[in-house]
């Protein structure tokens, strides 16, 4: 349960807008837009969040030749408390807006409900959009960065991105197949310095039950992307798929690897934060897609469903998992 | 644009549950269960809140006989940070999951994201929830509540609530008939203690769009119920709507005037929060359409878009409001 099918849902374009960390990382020549400073010319973090993903959605307008009236409904969400990095980077535009909490999976949870809005005729187009910013996220998580905390091995670097997609009924070289809506598992982690691992459970869940309700092998995809479970989620996503009957490790990649050049950047376990796959997708996957290098990819965002009390609070840190099958048409 | 139709889209059941306050307001007697104490048998306020979300979706169960496969999708979110108090209180579940952030509106997104899904064929039904708890709202967005602190007239007090509606293709006595997905409007607004006014331009932006669209006229519903405007905000949005050349204040209530005794409960401009619409609507509006007291109801779900730091950033108030017409058959 939980597997949903489009047939006429097309990804029109998407924009991709990150910081400098990401812009000296392996991925750099994919994105659309970039910004060396971390402030975006803003007073604060917050507004600097909310700058870039009004950036980014501007820079989709412009490549697309959009107008507000042009889009159905917006759809989109952030790692800031009540999402206020969307709200407030969207909030010039006149749209119809639904707000999403997934976590990272934030993104995959957009193109899903996305594409089912469009899909059932509820809407002509949809924009799913995601963002997160380091600055933002370590001192709303973690420490404000001017502390200059040190992080443990396990820890992931919260990447600055925006990325958004333009879904449409117009053909276009992608097309979103057909995707899952996660279940939320709790692996009883409760180290939130270790996201990899609480989210690793949730992703296996996800990726286990749409091979087994779509019917699909693992070999009829060029790439299967987890969104951010690093260094150590990666293994151990595998070995629970690999446990549950499935081989994916051959054709297995994570954003959170992708992104990062993990030893020369010192970055740890790699990249984590809804900015993540919504840029290792809109920039990088999409753009190799398009050239025709990859012809059907299954996106799985995943998310840690925790917020800076729970774990003070004893808590373990449950995770979800959404995904998304994009194919070159 | 956004407003969006269904066919065959039927509110199964719903349950309410509620905390002491609202229990010693007008509406006790349509509520499903209710809780003395403010703890609800757990260490934190917190967890308070998501055993709160817990028991309301156990006691949907119950009443409708259901188990978690026959839910094709949860949606459903609340103020805390990371939507932590629904996250946590579903996650004993093995439900498809979808986590929506509208503020106070997420019930009214949730219906209408719930009944697109199960309209468009993607699941085959759907859970919508939404809940708050006055003091995780209190200690998260202004003081804790043990610190007594002084409230200012315009200020609203959080509803102690969770609803949780069961929507399915299956006939029932109320069918969700259409709704209007809100845009974000900021009307300006700076003092995070004076929502209603920071609510009423986008609840009365919604309303106008939404008669506009329909077709309809407000004459033709026996109530249009916004969510938790409260008296400052209820008297905006008459006058806003009466701007836009349309005319619903005989026939238009408010959550938060109908959930609490203002002056008996010293509760200032009256209730707000996630859980105020959810139970008055799930409580209160949905039985009274059952006893067939009510026809048709316009449910106007609105929200806040800020967050604790917003305001401290000199930033304004962008509000929301998701509206959906449900309609005894």
């Amino acid at each position: 349960m939980g597997t949903v099918r489009f047939g006429d849902v097309y990804l029109g374009d998407s924009s991709a807008t990150v910081g400098k960390k990401e812009m000296a990382g392996p991925l750099r020549e994919w994105f659309d837009l970039h910004e060396e400073d971390e402030y975006f010319g803003m007073p604060t973090f917050e507004q600097a969040e909310s700058e870039m993903v009004r950036r980014n959605l501007a820079h989709l307008f412009e490549k697309m030749n959009l107008k507000d009236e042009d889009v159905g409904v917006l759809l989109g969400g952030d790692l800031l408390n009540q999402c206020t990095g969307t709200s407030f980077g969207i909030k010039s535009h006149s749209i119809p807006f639904l707000g999403l909490y997934g976590a990272c999976s934030t993104i995959a949870e957009g193109l899903l409900v996305g594409s089912m809005l469009v899909q059932g005729g509820f809407v002509p187009s949809a924009v799913a959009m995601a963002s997160s910013h380091y600055c933002t996220a370590e001192r709303q998580y973690r420490f404000p960065p001017e502390y200059g905390n040190q992080r443990p091995p396990t820890a992931q670097y919260t990447v600055t991105g925006a990325g958004a997609f333009y879904l449409t009924r117009v053909p276009s070289p992608i097309r979103i197949a057909e995707g899952i809506i996660g279940r939320i598992v709790d692996g009883g982690i409760t180290d939130a310095n270790n996201m990899g691992a609480a989210m690793a459970p949730a992703a296996a869940d996800t990726i286990l039950r749409y091979f087994g309700e779509s019917g699909r092998r693992p070999e009829e995809f060029d790439a299967i992307v987890t969104g951010d479970l690093g260094r150590e989620g990666l293994e151990l996503v595998q070995e629970l798929v690999h446990q549950g009957g499935l081989e994916i490790a051959p054709r297995h990649m994570d954003g959170g690897l992708l992104i990062f050049d993990l030893k020369k950047q010192d970055m740890h376990c790699g990249g984590s934060g809804c900015g993540c796959l919504s840029t290792v997708l809109g920039g990088y996957l999409v753009k190799r897609m398009r050239a025709g290098e990859l012809k059907r990819i299954l996106a799985v965002g995943t998310g840690a469903l925790l917020n800076a009390s729970t774990p003070l609070q004893k808590l373990s840190i449950p995770g979800i998992a959404h995904a998304v099958c994009l194919e070159a048409v």
